[in-house]
């Protein structure tokens, strides 16, 4: 036994106040800290300085990242293996038991380590989608569902299908990867899906970069979103047809689905 | 201007590391600490010793709980309604905005005191089901769907019709308020539902009082998994067809949901 770990650990939405203690424990005691560069420096802004050897990769090398942390820690090594928000919800977690799973205890192909030994574990944290609902008031207070717009890894076609169906079942959304340089019409075509079945005056929050320094929020409607308000940091909230917004005295406007139906 | 503010926190699941250090300084900066008895306690356990005045409640009385709290603060008071997991899931952010939004900023009816003034932030928190997945892997790394399955605010047939959507859509379901002693028989009849969509090998995690000292943590299957399992304490996470259980050399049992599809 050589008594490695990895440690998947969620960033939280970027702040200090909703980082996890665990987590920022955890980016201490690291020996390695691997993951996507911005993330990286979140870490040792939130958490730091950190005595880690920082290993930061581009976007998009996600099994690469995971097989490299299996191999470091079945050396012995304590690894962070870093994300954003929540590492369960769209982030590296599955990733790394992908990994673990496809690839077998004994390493990847020709990769000699032994993986049995390694301790895994994973830290939840708070997920943009919570970050931005708790900015507006509690648009997720009844039911609701959490979509990845991406179509890199799933047909766009099983994307429509449930977007068809979770406003059938009049779930509030959540939407993550909701457009890229690489994915522009995604977004409006799902905007269109949603105004077939919910009325124009539904809530629509956006949420960028919440949680950081440059964190915004705009309370929208379906019928007036348009793409050209939203980008990768963007995380798309829609109402359900209980949804409700509402301007209080602080000049803001909140939104909640209320708790009956 | 009086000047108070009510905030509506978090516990997270219920372990220090998991705190988010937002909520533990708000909990320590309050004036009042409103809640249902058991959370108000984990506060204390969590975050204390406070200088609160504390006001604690039997559960099902949001409503009132809510009001209190801008009846307080209305008098410059700084008020933390306390919640589980994530305020703005299924728990009390969604009843603090209701109450502003029903009952006005001039306050309840016969209140008198004027709510206007008073400042209202909701601090996030980590959801149970974000901890029971974090504990068996990354059942929730994939579209997701957020259910409670209590009928006392929402009729059946629209929980059933959700369900059945759900499954249609492939989404992984995280359940709610799952069980208890008023209804017993609604969550045999969710895995009924479930097992006419999914094969019976889908791997079901039971997740209960995650974060707490008593913790623990099944993994089933939809074909094994019995209501008897689950109590009011429990988050069920019910997978998609795509999830995946796998015992390691750690004697345990990892579940994930591919990224792809």
């Amino acid at each position: 036994m050589s008594g490695g770990r990895v440690s998947v650990v969620g960033l939280g939405p970027g702040s200090e106040g909703l980082l996890a203690p665990a987590a920022a424990a955890a980016f201490r005691a690291a020996d390695d800290l691997i993951g996507y560069f911005p993330y990286v420096a979140m870490a040792e802004r939130l958490a730091g300085p950190l005595k880690a050897t920082v290993h930061a990769s581009d976007n998009r090398v996600e099994m690469d990242r995971a097989r490299h942390a299996f191999e470091l820690a079945a050396s012995g090594r304590r690894v962070v293996v870093v994300s954003s928000g929540d590492p369960g919800i769209f982030a590296m977690a599955t990733a790394v038991i992908e990994a673990l799973h496809l690839e077998g205890e004994q390493g990847g192909e020709g990769a000699g380590a032994d993986w049995s030994a390694v301790e895994l574990e994973i830290i939840p944290g708070i997920s943009a989608a919570q970050a931005a609902a708790a900015l507006v008031g509690a648009p997720l207070g009844h039911d609701f569902c959490v979509l990845s717009l991406s179509d890199n890894l799933k047909p766009w076609d099983v994307i429509e299908r449930r977007l068809e169906l979770a406003a059938s079942a009049d779930l509030v959304l959540a939407l993550y990867n909701p457009i890229s340089k690489a994915r522009p019409w995604q977004l409006g075509r799902a905007f269109e899906i949603l105004r077939a079945h919910l009325p124009a005056t539904t809530p629509v929050v956006l949420g960028r970069d919440v949680g950081r320094p440059a964190q915004s929020v705009t309370v929208t409607t379906l019928g007036e979103v348009t793409p050209e308000q939203v980008d990768m940091r963007t995380v798309v909230i829609v109402g359900s047809s209980q949804t409700r917004a509402f301007e209080r005295s602080d000049g803001r406007t909140w939104v909640y689905t209320p708790r009956w139906y």
